[in-house]
């Protein structure tokens, strides 16, 4: 497990917020869940991308006395647990450093395809599966939504031949990627009819392996929506309710960069 | 400005858990405050460690007729706004990602020290410093706070001659460095008398410049808490009834990493 049960800040805010109703305090305990996969030479990248490398430059106890250590790292912006910024795939939209925090904070939605998307490598995320949702929930998608789409791919991370369809790495691997995705026509539909503000999956990319125009990309970032990519634990999370906090490294220019994300659930 | 205004997560948790008392809602808006600088060319780095570099892959339109941009790049662990993990300087102890959420989300104070330390540059934080915050906030450090500290050295970054005291580099330039921390005897009465889940700071170290033995560092860090570094936007806090969400780069084995952190306050 790598959730923890804690009083979080929410639970502070809602005691105080309440506290006008002392016979009936909520200082209710919310879930953090991590969605976050580690750093590490397992960690899943595009099969054309940099890999991430660490290089130890001390461990051991020092002259003075005490232990010390240290490293540095090399990554590609978009591996592993990671955000896109508009710009990755929209010319002079925002770099990952001016995403308002708005963005990346908020309420959130799950919508779950991981049955139609575990039987299909290939599956294309459709406009029904969200008016589905919307059905089943009887709500539309709420503006400002953080939207989070589980097609069940992380439970094979970090197995690249199940998780990308490949092993191999190189451009000649690209055509070899399976996985599910978005569809264009679904990610045209949620900007033009819903008014979300991020979007997320537990797959590398939002476009699904055999793309060749990255539309869903192009689609989304072209309207400032930042797209989070190779997220777990979407299973452990509901359908509504919940709140997302999703912080990426702040580079300066970056097209995208490493994402720290966790959910608050109610208990 | 790098705050935003936004009804966040917490508004909506604040309406819902007293919406028993509809006559009365609170949908408060709280602003988020950003507390960290960002990574680039001119990120602030320990004198010896290596600084950020950016290497551009692509950046332009493709054959495919879309947009696409991408970098890789290389940074110490320690560097920029960080956090320095259990590990760091203290064996066995926590690496980066096994530091647990609950000592980087909550409830959260600021101590002031800026009027002395910017003043002297080798200022040190004394007990006193914690005791006259409790004395003016009429009640001792919360068991559970993330405490931040303020020397207000944030103003001078990313200027290295004034933020840390020289602009020179290598290891003869470690004498050179000039910039407040806490005291090892302020670490050790924090450790044995209160309760606190992490401490951070706007100065490149929790110890001063002139330290030769990272006491602080190795007290707090002993004790599995984790300190954030190099904090910016520390002046936009208020003492008390705050919160913190820091979430570093889940690095698996990391002795640090980058950190994005951020605080909401009551609007």
């Amino acid at each position: 497990m790598k959730t923890v049960i804690i009083s979080t800040l929410l639970t502070f805010v809602i005691f105080f917020s309440c506290k006008k109703e002392p016979e009936a305090p909520r200082p209710s305990k919310r879930q953090i869940i991590d969605l976050t996969h580690e750093f590490s030479e397992e960690t899943v990248y595009w099969v054309t991308a940099k890999e991430f490398e660490m290089d130890v430059v001390a461990e051991g106890h020092t002259d003075h006395g005490y232990y010390y250590a240290a490293n540095n790292f090399t990554t590609a912006e978009h591996g592993g647990t990671h955000i896109d910024a508009p710009i990755h795939f929209a010319a002079n939209k925002q770099y990952v450093n001016e995403i308002p925090l708005e963005k990346l904070i908020g309420s959130a939605i799950k919508v779950d395809v991981s049955e139609l998307a575990l039987e299909n490598p290939d599956y294309l995320i459709r406009i029904e599966d969200f008016t589905n949702w919307e059905k089943k929930n009887s709500m539309q998608i709420p503006d400002g939504s953080i939207v989070l789409l589980e097609t069940g791919f992380s439970k094979y991370y970090p197995d690249k031949k199940k998780y990308l369809g490949t092993d191999k790495r190189g451009p000649e691997a690209v055509k070899l990627l399976h996985f599910p995705g978005l569809s264009p026509e679904a990610a045209k539909w949620l900007v033009e009819n819903r008014n979300i503000n991020s979007i997320g999956l537990d797959t590398p990319s939002i476009d699904y392996g055999q793309s060749n125009f990255f539309k869903a990309h192009v689609i989304l970032l072209s309207e400032n929506i930042p797209a989070f990519e190779n997220l777990t634990n979407l299973d452990k999370l509901p359908s509504k309710g919940f709140d997302v906090v999703a912080l990426p490294m702040k580079i300066k220019g970056g097209s995208g960069a490493p994402l720290r994300i966790v959910a608050f659930v109610n208990d």
